[in-house]
């Protein structure tokens, strides 16, 4: 945790009173992911992306953004980490992570930089369309969901105790996984949501590092602690997660892609309230 | 107003009701910006991002990008713009927009191509250390302010009045420009924070084509409705506007970033309370 936030002087200013106190603020710094690929004597390293995010966590972090970029495929296309030159447990120290590729996983440099050029690459930006969901051969969600209408209420209090840096700092987006009783999984916080997600998803797949085949995440629901972008609803498409529920607001795209790809997509989301805007008729008889 | 939402039927859930209707969301879609550059008779275009964006004010959106990524360096650098081959009223039509430099302005698409590469060059990945701004030659802010300590309690409030696309669908970033007095400038929405922002210097840049020399907003201060980052920091000091308040917390690099560049930067500002993180000695009497 020592990581995730920075202390600072700072004074607080309220109506007729200033108080000067060390405050604790998320930290926010840069980190490259690079991938090393290619055949045993022949490997090579590439860097796919800069993100600003809150370290910590970084090989979940660059295994989920991987998985999302369709960069990997399956969790047994990762077969290890090195940061910056060094390779510490976990990856997890630097702001440079190297990612070791399986030398069967299929990574076309000339291929990424394309995509790379087209897109951004990032978390936010890029991802331009749904063409790139199309592209990555990425299927409709098929299955159906079964939940209790009144668990969904309680899904923000469900998250919010797991958010430890933001209590800390105020100042974190977070992600949580839930099976569909509303069980915990896992939750992670980062300075960026993309980021949040990506290394929610990417815990789950290196808990599956010896696993071929696609990652699948279905059972299982998303919870998001601001809004619902494209890029979001896109993490969540490729790891199979069959619901996606924000606390805010989400966008038209994704809307858009939520019903084109067969999820539900759940907003504004409160003890008192939600919005179904997508998926309605796949969620079972309580609805 | 027409392109910033969209229409979808959608389901609200209460506790004992439910209700069906359609509902207004905060548009959200890709927008490329394209560099028109070089010496006449030898004139080429260069894509510099793709960034998810809402529509309109497209125009502004790209000069505050230019302006924030070091492409321009003064308001003359921008001699128009062209969308998607047609050449609208303030090329604010379409997904794809093409900015015309001027024949003196210098860029250099390789080394754009390496600063992109390097960046990611969007609005919240990249800009990956407080390097890229010194390799900019930005010089640390040397306005004092004066500024009454009762008008930061009321900068919300302020911003919140003109944020009519939030009013509507409750889901956008907003940015708001005023002097020190409090008087309002403008404001601009958008779904991406640093779009807002960019929109918003944009709209200053394009007030101001005719002139030469760097875009200077000393005088003036930034409001922001979410969080401070990084990036955000980044675009003001460009612009050099002296002050950012913030309605949400700041991230540790914001913080870093404003007291290297002595800039003032307020946090988790509401009519009861706010933070200062950098700049107080440069406040006036009444701090």
């Amino acid at each position: 945790m020592a990581l995730q936030n920075k202390e600072f002087e700072i004074s607080k200013f309220q109506r007729g009173q200033v108080v000067r106190f060390s405050d604790k603020i998320a930290t926010e710094e840069p980190l490259e992911i690079r991938v090393v690929f290619g055949s045993a004597g022949e490997r090579r390293s590439k860097n796919v992306s800069i993100t600003m995010r809150t370290p910590g966590n970084d090989s979940e972090l660059a295994a989920g953004f991987l998985l999302s970029e369709g960069i990997i495929k399956s969790p047994s296309d990762l077969v290890g980490f090195e940061s910056d030159g060094a390779i510490p447990e976990g990856g997890d120290v630097g702001n440079s992570i190297f990612v070791e590729l399986s030398e069967s996983a299929e990574f076309d440099p000339a291929k990424f930089q394309r995509h790379f050029y087209a897109t951004s690459s990032c978390g936010v930006c890029g991802k331009a369309s749904l063409e790139t969901l199309r592209n990555q051969d990425v299927k409709p969600i098929t299955e159906s969901v079964t939940i209790e209408r009144d668990l969904i209420f309680k899904l923000p209090d469900k998250l919010r105790i797991h958010q430890g840096v933001f209590d800390v700092t105020g100042g974190l987006h977070a992600s949580g996984l839930f099976d569909l009783k509303g069980k915990f999984v896992a939750a992670r916080e980062d300075v960026g949501r993309h980021n949040a997600v990506d290394k929610l998803i990417g815990a789950q797949i290196l808990a599956k590092s010896d696993q071929t085949g696609e990652l699948c995440l279905s059972g299982h629901l998303l919870v998001v602690s601001g809004r619902a972008s494209f890029e979001l609803m896109q993490k969540a498409i490729v790891a199979r997660i069959p619901m996606l529920v924000a606390v805010g607001a989400p966008s038209s795209l994704a809307v858009e892609l939520a019903r084109e790809f067969n999820m539900i997509l759940i907003g504004f989301t409160s003890a008192e309230r939600f919005n179904i805007y997508s998926g309605e008729d796949q969620l079972g008889s309580d609805f």
